[in-house]
């Protein structure tokens, strides 16, 4: 059988197929997983992109019965019940998973797509620290910079994305680059300014925990824009409903995603965002033996609404057709999936944070900081990942000093790969 | 005062004027400090790209009388006495500095410049080890390419760089990459060649070190080809004098280095592979106040031979310049500049490696390996970096594991940033 992506919802099915008597296949473009709910903290130089990256061969060493093939799915040929990868190989499959994750989308605003940086892959993370750091090194060598927008960050996004960037980026600034600038740009006139659609942040959230986030941010010089959207953007400016007009050389779109452009080509029923629409058992209608998974799949919740793209939902739904799998192999009939809820939360910045428990309790402040520091060191892949990201984090506490905030261009490859 | 590039020389020039009345100017392409003794671990997944690179802001936070200015210096206007940088900018200077280290020299062996790896900047690292690790991934998709040389690395010239590296490479390949591609590729068929022009590795060591440097890497799956030299290179085969063609997708190209080419633009006295020739006293005959040191100066040593481009020469020669030109400000003459040789070392791989002390003591094997690691954890800028790059050792020592063998290759940035 194969699965495509190697995010949580890949893996976790992967890895819970390991008592089952099937070849698992899993196939991604990079030989990498991405802990993503960290990727802002490496756009913002609190880690390095090796913390957030765990080689995906390294995670199944323990799994005999699972290899990894790096390639690109381009297609899959329902009659003969092959995957289609770049380079013309294919991959047979009895079972197929697909959890190809989802893109970026701009909602077809002018210039978002050219202009804005998104914060879904590794590369979009480095990018965006490449630029941001950049426009202070641009600003430090001609002041008149300032003026045209490069110390201007506009965040499209109040959802728990869009808050944690708005608020490392505003950390970055105050608690480091004060000091590597000292003397040479008054940092002050660096502005962030985080817009949000809805009349609050954090939607998702109860309105006690909305307006603490608001707050917090507020005091932190985070500027909010609330009840507006990003009408446009270009390389200098960011045009806000109403008339606003930013001086900007950097907007982050943290403003939502559509599916994996892979959902559209596979010839199957897609609903909101081009999410693959699946049964209460995650399958596929019409194509046997196939299920989806994660931010490709769009997956009814216990109230009819459909579950948020979140690292947890991918997980249990991983588990979900691990087991349904299973099921399928030793001739039973797979049940539903039902997602448990464990909360969700949100950092503001330095020991401030947003959690909220399924059951009622919140955490504010440092407690739910502490918790979201707990929770997300225990999900990084590997050890080695996790005492890296958490010696990152207790050096940039102890020291309110950020590590890795190098400008770091890699060119492509010179050299012509033969394949 | 302007100091040109932030390697080794120039950042120990800019951090002892301290107590100099002179205000300083660093300037770098690159807004970080590249530790260059590790990349050969960086290219090899040994440790991450972050780990060899510190901020140079944050390493001159404690030197008030320092800034950093990171632009391209394009060469010198020596009428106006002005640094001339990218994008048009100027800095004027009364003193100045050239410590703008060396880039590969291919000596004109077709192929070598298009076709080979250098390893002499982070990005030369990230990509071969990208490209390493690509050549892994596409062989175990498709076995043919085996035969044609994928699993074949070859490494030009026998220094300390080319015997660090291969054996680096075949530490991974035989520790790490046999556990990942498991069943997927008969890792054995692996190869890892070191080829060196003259009749032993190490020539600037003794014999005894040389010889046990040669036979412990032909113990280590090293293929050696002493005598001989890169005749020509393609994608797929490299060809030695002699006649033997190698089927090889991979030249790490570690046979030299020529001095940055701006060394040709400043219209100074020019000696071997284009180095600044310069005085006893480090300066720049013909162009007062000017001072040229690291890899590209030609400095003399005591015997009268040219001292080697290592990092303590270029240290030793900034702490130098550094007194130079405080004796100038205060009107006194400056001294002529005394190389004291610290010996020298090269790691062959896990706990091997040879050293050797400038009075005489050698230490071989695990001795040396220690001496080695202690010195160069001794010498990474910053406690952050050298607390990690201690615990990623460690951790490949004691795992027998290595930590970022991810094949990342951002993109070149998608948006035009406005100047």
């Amino acid at each position: 059988m194969v699965i495509v992506g190697a995010g949580f919802g890949g893996l976790e099915t992967a890895t819970h197929l390991k008592d089952v008597p099937v070849d698992v296949t899993v196939v991604d473009r990079n030989n990498f997983h991405t802990f993503q709910p960290l990727l802002y903290q490496v756009a913002t130089s609190g880690l390095n992109a090796a913390d957030v990256a765990y080689p995906v061969r390294g995670l199944l060493r323990r799994y005999p019965t699972a290899v990894f093939r790096r390639a690109e799915v381009t297609g899959v040929d329902w009659d003969t019940r092959h995957v289609l990868l770049d380079g013309d190989a294919t991959l047979p499959f009895d079972y197929l998973v697909v959890a190809a994750g989802a893109c970026t989308n701009y909602f077809g605003i002018p210039g978002a797509a050219e202009y804005g940086f998104p914060l879904y892959t590794l590369r979009d993370a480095t990018r965006l620290r490449n630029h941001l750091l950049g426009r202070f090194e641009a600003a430090a060598a001609r002041q008149g910079l300032v003026d045209e927008g490069a110390l201007t960050f506009v965040v499209a996004g109040g959802g728990p994305t869009g808050v944690e960037t708005a608020g490392a980026v505003a950390e970055l600034i105050d608690a480091v680059l004060r000091k590597d600038f000292r003397g040479a740009l008054d940092v002050d006139q660096a502005r962030v300014v985080l817009v949000e659609m809805g009349d609050s942040l954090l939607p998702a959230m109860r309105p006690g925990s909305r307006r603490h986030a608001a707050e917090t941010q507020a005091g932190r010089r985070v500027e909010l824009r609330l009840g507006t959207r990003v009408e446009s953007v270009d390389a200098t400016s960011v045009k806000l409903a109403g008339g606003e007009v930013l001086a900007a050389h950097t907007l982050v779109w943290a403003a939502g995603v559509q599916a994996n452009p892979l959902a559209a080509r596979l010839g199957v029923e897609c609903g909101r965002g081009g999410r693959i629409r699946v049964a209460p058992d995650l399958s596929v209608t019409g194509r046997p033996g196939t299920f989806a998974v994660g931010d490709i799949a769009q997956v009814g919740g216990p109230a009819g609404h459909t579950l948020p793209g979140l690292a947890p939902v991918a997980m249990q739904g991983g588990r979900h057709v691990a087991d349904a799998i299973a099921a399928c192999v030793a001739g039973r009939t797979p049940g539903p999936f039902r997602y448990r809820d464990k909360g969700t939360m949100a950092t503001i910045g330095r020991a401030a944070a947003v959690a909220e428990l399924p059951w009622g309790p919140r955490l504010w402040g440092t407690p739910g900081w502490l918790a979201w520091l707990g929770l997300h060191l225990w999900y990084v892949m590997g050890n080695r990942n996790r005492l890296s990201v958490f010696l990152n984090w207790a050096w940039s506490y102890l020291t309110w000093d950020r590590g890795p905030r190098v400008i770091f261009e890699p060119d492509q490859p010179a050299r012509p790969a033969p394949d």
